[in-house]
C-alpha cells in the first residue's frame, strides 16, 4: 500500500473508531487519561532521549535557539503535560448534556444534545507536548483524533503516541482513536486535507504560513488559529497606573503569544497626562516604541512607525503606538487594521466601555483588563486545544465543549407534521 | 472592469456594508422588514411579469413540469414569502445576547455576546422566494448577504432584489448589505468562492451537484444543506396505529423534502403485529415498496430492493423496507448508509428510546413522532434558513440564532494575567 493508502486507511479506521470513543462513558475516558500519565512518567527516560535526538538534529540542520526551545521536552513543560491531563480528568464531560428543551403547543419536547465531532485532525509544529494535549481534549469530548506533528519533533511525536495508545489498548478501546500520521511528506499531507468523507474537522496550529496552506488546500472544514494583532486603546479617562499595569502585561507577561499586545491607540485627550508614563515604562523594559508622529512629539525615545507597523504581529518586545482623536477612530483603526483577536479598552467612561464591547467585533473584547485574557484557562474553560479566529462554530479560546456539536433530540407520542 | 473584479468589489462592498448592519438597532431591522413587504406589494405586477418571463424562457428550454412549478412565485407562495417578513420582524433580535456569564476567581466578570457573521453568500437554485427568505434572515441576525440565485429565475430575483435593496435605501442602510451577483457565468462564480477575506461563510441551497461543487471549490467556511436519507425504526414494541400514522405522515405529507422518510427499517419482533399494516397504508396510497427478502415475505406487492436503495433519498413515492434483528443492527445500518439527517423510532421501550437518542448521532432524533420535526418552524425557531447537514458551527434546522458567532466580552476592574 503506498503512503496515501495508509494515510487513507489511517482515516478510515479513525472513523470507525470515532463510534466507539462517541459512546465511552466519562469514567472510561478519565481512567484512560490516568492510564496515560502513569505510561508516560514510566517511559519518561526513552521519550526524553527521542526528544534529545530530535533537538540534536534540528540543531544540526541550524534551527535557531528559540525554535530550539520549543522542541524541549524536560523539565517544568514535562510536569505540566502530564498535570494536563489529570485536569483534563477533572473537567465536566460535555458529551449528553441536553440544553434549551422546550415543550412545543402539540406537546412535543424538543431539546438540543451535545455530541461529539466525530474525528478532528490536529496539524501543528515543533512542540511535541501538543501531542499530549490535543489526544487528551478531543477524546474527553468524544472524538478520534489524528495527529500530524511537525518534522522537527518526530521522534518525540511517534514515543509519546505509542504510550497514549498503549493507554487506549490498555481499556480495550480502540487504537485508531488517536493516530499519528507517520510521515512528513508534502504530497501525502495534501491528499490527508482532502478526505472529508472520514475526517469532520481540522485545527492547524503554528506559523502563518502553515495555517494558510491547511485553509486553501483542506476540503475538510477549518478552525483556524491565526495571527493575533492586539490592541488595548487608552480612553480619555484611563487612570495612569491601571493603564500602565495592563499595557505592561498585556506586552511583557510572555513573549511571542498571540494574546499580546501589539497597538496601542491613545486618545488625544489622555497623550499628556498618561502616554508618557506608559510608554516610559514600556522602554524601561527594553521594549521599543515605533509611534506615529504625535507619540514622537511627546516621547523622544520612539522611532517613528511605517504604515505596516500597524498591520504587525511583531511577538516580540516592540510595539506600535498611534494617537487617535476619538473612541470612533480607535474602532476604525482596529476594524482596518486589526486581526479580530484581542481588544481592550482602559477606560473609566460607562457609555465608551458598552460602546467598545458592543461595536468591536474581535474574539475576545473586554474593559479594563489585560489582554491575556483571551485564554481557555484563565475565562473559565479548564483547558484549551487554541484560539480560534474563524468566526464559524467557536470564536476565541476553544475548549472541552467546541469540540463538540449538537443535535436536536425530540420526545414525542405520536405527533405528526400534518 | 471585467466581471471578476465587479464580483470582487460586490463582496468588499457588502463587507464594510456589514459594519454598518451589524451596529443596526432591532427597530431599524424590523422597520426595514416592513418596508420590504410594502414595497414588494406595490411592486408585485412588475415581479410576477418578471417571474413569468423566467417560467416562459425556462419552458422553452425544456426545463421539467416540477421544475417549472418551483419557479412559480404567485398565489400561495407569493402571501407566505410576504408573511415571512412580517414574521421575521416579530422574532427575538440574536445580536447582543450575552449568556454563560460568570465571576472569575480574581473578580473579572466574563460572558459571551452574539454577534453576526459578517457576510454571507447564498448560493441556490430555481426558488425565487429564497432571495427574500434569505435576505431577511440574514439581515435580521445583523449580517449582510450576497445572493446568487440560479439562472432559471434570474429576472424574479432581480425584480426582487431591486425593492429590497429600495428599502435599504429607503432606511439609509447601504444597499451593499443585500447584493445579487448579476451573472451566473461559472469561472466568476468560481472566482467568487475564493473570496475568503470578505465573505464569512456560504449555504448552498440546491440539488447535490451545487451542493458539493461549492463544498469542493471554496475557500471560504460552507455550511451544506445536503441530502436526507431519513429513517424510521418501529421497534418491537411499536404500536401499530402510532407506527403507520408516523409512517404515513413522514413519506407522505410533502413529497420532494429532504426530511422526508426514505428507508422504513423493522425490529423482527415487529414484522407479524406491525408491519403488514403500515406497507398496506402505503402501498394504498400509491407508494411502491421496495423490500429486504424478509419484507418480500411478508408483504406480496413489494419488489426485492437492491443494495443501492440503502443510500437512496428517492424524493418520491417510493420506500425502501428492511427487517432488522435488533435495535443495534438499527443503528448499525443508520450509520452506515443513513446521511445524519434525521432519524426517529417508534417505541414503547424507555431504555430503547434513551438509547436511540444516545447513539444515533443524526442532525434530528427523535421518539414517537413524524420525521417532519426536523423543520425550524416546529422546533420553534420561528424561522429557517435551512437544514445543515455539517456538524461544524449548526447541526440540523438553523435559525436566526445559527446566523450568528459569540465573542467572549470581559469587565474588568484592572485585572493582568501576571
Amino acid at each position: 500500500m503506498g503512503l496515501e493508502g495508509q494515510i487513507e486507511q489511517i482515516a478510515r479506521d479513525a472513523h470507525e473508531a470515532a463510534r466507539t470513543v462517541a459512546s465511552l462513558s466519562t469514567n472510561q475516558k478519565n481512567a484512560w487519561l490516568a492510564r496515560c500519565a502513569e505510561r508516560l512518567e514510566a517511559a519518561k527516560p526513552a521519550i526524553l532521549e527521542a526528544n534529545q535526538q530530535d533537538i540534536r538534529e534540528a540543531g544540526e540542520k541550524g534551527l535557531a535557539a528559540p525554535m530550539l526551545r520549543r522542541l524541549e521536552l524536560a523539565g517544568r513543560k514535562w510536569d505540566s503535560m502530564i498535570d494536563g491531563l489529570r485536569q483534563v480528568a477533572t473537567l465536566p464531560d460535555p458529551v449528553g448534556e441536553i440544553s434549551q428543551m422546550r415543550v412545543r403547543p402539540n406537546g412535543i419536547r424538543v431539546g438540543r444534545m451535545r455530541i461529539p465531532l466525530g474525528v478532528i485532525a490536529m496539524v501543528y509544529e515543533s512542540r511535541p507536548e501538543v501531542t499530549v494535549d490535543a489526544a487528551a481534549l478531543c477524546l474527553k469530548a468524544g472524538n478520534a483524533v489524528i495527529l500530524r506533528g511537525g518534522s522537527e519533533s518526530f521522534h518525540a511525536n511517534q514515543a509519546l503516541g505509542a504510550e497514549i495508545r498503549g493507554a487506549l489498548a490498555d481499556g480495550d478501546i480502540p487504537e485508531a482513536a488517536v493516530s499519528l500520521i507517520p510521515t512528513t511528506d508534502r504530497a501525502a499531507i495534501d491528499h490527508f486535507l482532502k478526505l472529508d468523507e472520514y475526517i469532520d474537522l481540522v485545527i492547524p496550529r503554528g506559523g502563518k504560513g502553515l495555517v494558510r496552506k491547511v485553509k486553501r488546500d483542506s476540503t475538510i472544514p477549518v478552525i483556524a488559529h491565526d495571527e493575533g494583532v492586539c490592541h488595548v486603546f487608552l480612553d480619555a479617562s484611563a487612570e495612569v497606573e491601571m493603564a500602565t499595569e495592563i499595557v505592561l502585561d498585556s506586552k511583557l507577561r510572555q513573549m511571542a503569544v498571540c494574546n499580546g499586545l501589539e497597538t496601542l491607540l491613545c486618545h488625544e485627550e489622555a497623550v499628556q497626562r498618561v502616554l508618557p508614563t506608559v510608554l516610559k515604562a514600556l522602554h524601561e523594559e527594553g521594549v521599543e516604541v515605533r509611534g506615529c508622529e504625535r507619540t514622537c512629539q511627546v516621547f523622544s525615545e520612539a522611532v517613528a512607525a511605517a504604515d505596516a507597523d500597524w498591520r504587525e504581529e511583531y511577538l516580540d518586545k516592540i510595539v506600535a503606538v498611534r494617537v487617535v482623536a476619538d473612541l470612533d477612530e480607535a474602532i476604525r483603526h482596529i476594524q482596518v487594521y486589526g486581526s479580530e483577536h484581542t481588544d481592550m479598552i482602559v477606560t473609566n467612561d460607562y457609555a465608551n466601555g458598552q460602546e467598545w464591547l458592543r461595536r468591536v467585533n474581535s474574539s475576545t473584547v473586554g474593559i479594563n483588563c489585560s489582554t491575556a485574557f483571551s485564554d481557555g484557562y484563565r475565562l473559565g474553560l479548564g483547558a484549551e486545544i487554541g484560539i480560534s479566529t474563524s468566526k464559524l462554530h467557536s470564536f476565541g479560546p476553544m475548549g472541552l465543549e467546541e469540540l463538540t456539536t449538537r443535535k436536536w433530540v425530540l420526545y414525542g407520542d405520536g405527533q405528526l407534521g400534518a
